[in-house]
């Protein structure tokens, strides 16, 4: 039997491992209806603004998310994580990778079904100035 | 008797009170001893980070925010928001104001008093490219 944190762990683990494999569909499966990502510079968006952009981003280039939890909380049915993220961009066509780094707030629900899907996610990616 | 999620309400309204009124003894009395503060292109701060940040800004400029909350969640003990901010920040030496709009992502956490403070937060302002 898993703890609840162990069970974000691994929410945190399959959104990430998706990501790199470029698996909207999987992705669609691991967020909540009215899911919303906050983006520096962007209006938020939902799951058809994050279909559109994470098609557009994997379509240009090759996506490469390093994401460390760095801290787990959870309260009832509501659970909150805050990681530290590295993206490598680079483009299809070849070039330099680009180098993002920042942190991130999820929060994530548990469904009727017990499954944690995440619900609202902040990030603060900027391009890496340390690279 | 207020609901849980007009305390919330009262706590944001105090909060972006206390910021326009460059009141950092307050602001820190209504963060927990632990928050969080995400901010793109800067490291994660605490306390100490904010209220080195916080009079930096307030000693330069007339720090003028607007603040819509658009969501308030609230389950058990921890509360999550969602709102819409802008910024405007007037240098104390004249010149034109420059905007700043984006979003937050603030956690507060239920204290044993029963007092609601602010947690962490995430935000994704930058500079407003409408205005």
């Amino acid at each position: 039997m898993k703890t609840d944190e162990q069970e974000i762990h691994d929410a945190h683990s399959r959104w990430i491992d998706a990501v790199n494999a470029g698996d909207l569909a999987r992705l669609l499966t691991l967020m909540t209806d009215d899911v919303v990502f906050l983006n520096p510079s962007q209006a938020p968006f939902g799951r058809d603004g994050f279909s559109h952009a994470f098609s557009a981003a994997h379509n240009q280039a090759v996506v490469r998310c390093i994401s460390e939890l760095e801290e787990v909380v959870v309260v009832g049915e509501v659970a909150y994580t805050r990681s530290r993220d590295t993206l490598s961009v680079t483009a299809r066509g070849g070039g330099e990778a680009r180098k993002f780094a920042g942190h991130r707030i999820t929060i994530y629900r548990r469904q009727p079904d017990g499954r944690w899907l995440l619900a609202r996610d902040a990030h603060t990616l900027s391009p890496d100035l340390q690279d």
